[in-house]
């Protein structure tokens, strides 16, 4: 046994940063978890995705995504700054490499909301970050929540919801799973706390190198 | 991808049971620790051991150990009554094979407390189980806590000790690692509060049969 792997805990230091990947269907309430997490005053370094998509509304730039245009995200793609991107329903979204590794670097604990595919190339690229799938209650929940935010397309949304179905088969490469209840948003986000708590205490910590 | 294996919580069903082992060196506060669990309602099975010690002030019979004479213990080993069993410190102390089995056939979660011999045991017969080191926040901590016991000679304390320092070292077969801080019991049972719900969500749960 290698003292030097054990959870550095057990000295009275902090246990190494982890790299969170929190993914799931879209419509499933990523976006609502990870705001409710910053809200609550969770200690992580929540990486803020690029995107060319429009901004809907409500979303504030450099806060909920980094609104590029589409000839800057390819600059960026270009420069080779993205960890990991993707063009998703005709807009790109990338996640930003410079922010996460100066974020582990320092110390600091990373959390990422990423779409399936995303988290999949996350898993290549770091297989000891902590994969989180969250899920929706129900199909119906899925389909009422994308009605109700109102920005797809009849067809869009029938795309969405078609896709999330595959989306549930790539459960199987993911750590942890919770679900999203409809009105039980805190449920979830106490979920992620205890898995995030739980990963710190492991006798033999995860450790991220990107 | 087998679905079958996949957690059932997926499916709107309770996550199959799980078997905690609390294990650690002597003194560090599993009781305690047990004690307060079982206090705030921890929704488990406490799997009460049994012991051929002398009751200390305090204890009751039943809940805090089952209190037999070492020629009830006998019979209990002769009978394969006992999980595990061991003589500790000159005397003999053992987990009741049924209480743990019917507990988890019903559904139950389960927790025992065992030491760190008896936790090495456990995980040969259960390697699916979920394994907590409680840790000392330090050694003068545990020597602390063995003084104000008082139910050790100065010569059983330290032999106690030392052994401690050689249990550390068992450490590498835990999943889990807690450290119960002097006056900071709560914060360790919220971490294995967290540890548990965060093995509720695994996606693949450890299914437990013994």
């Amino acid at each position: 046994m290698s003292q030097t792997q054990l959870n550095p805990l057990l000295e009275g230091h902090a246990a190494p940063p982890i790299l969170v990947v929190l993914s799931g269907p879209s419509g499933v309430g990523k976006d609502s978890i990870l705001m409710r997490m910053r809200d609550i005053g969770f200690p992580f370094h929540f990486v803020v995705t690029a995107t060319s998509r429009p901004m809907r509304p409500g979303e504030r730039d450099g806060y909920d995504y980094h609104f590029v245009s589409e000839a800057q995200f390819s600059e960026m793609i270009a420069a080779g700054d993205l960890l990991e991107w993707a063009e998703v329903y005709g807009h790109y979204k990338g996640i930003p490499k410079s922010e996460v590794r100066q974020a582990l670097q320092s110390g600091r604990d990373v959390i990422l909301r990423i779409d399936v595919q995303g988290a999949s190339t996350i898993k290549q690229l770091a297989p000891d970050a902590v994969f989180v799938f969250l899920a929706p209650g129900s199909f119906d929940e899925l389909r009422n929540r994308l009605q109700w935010r109102r920005t797809e397309s009849p067809d869009q949304m029938e795309r969405r919801l078609e896709m999330a179905h595959q989306e549930m088969a790539a459960l199987d490469e993911f750590d942890y799973v919770v679900i999203n209840r409809e009105d039980h948003l805190d449920d979830a986000v106490g979920q992620i706390r205890a898995i995030i708590v739980a990963e710190k205490h492991r006798v033999r910590p995860r450790r991220v190198s990107l």
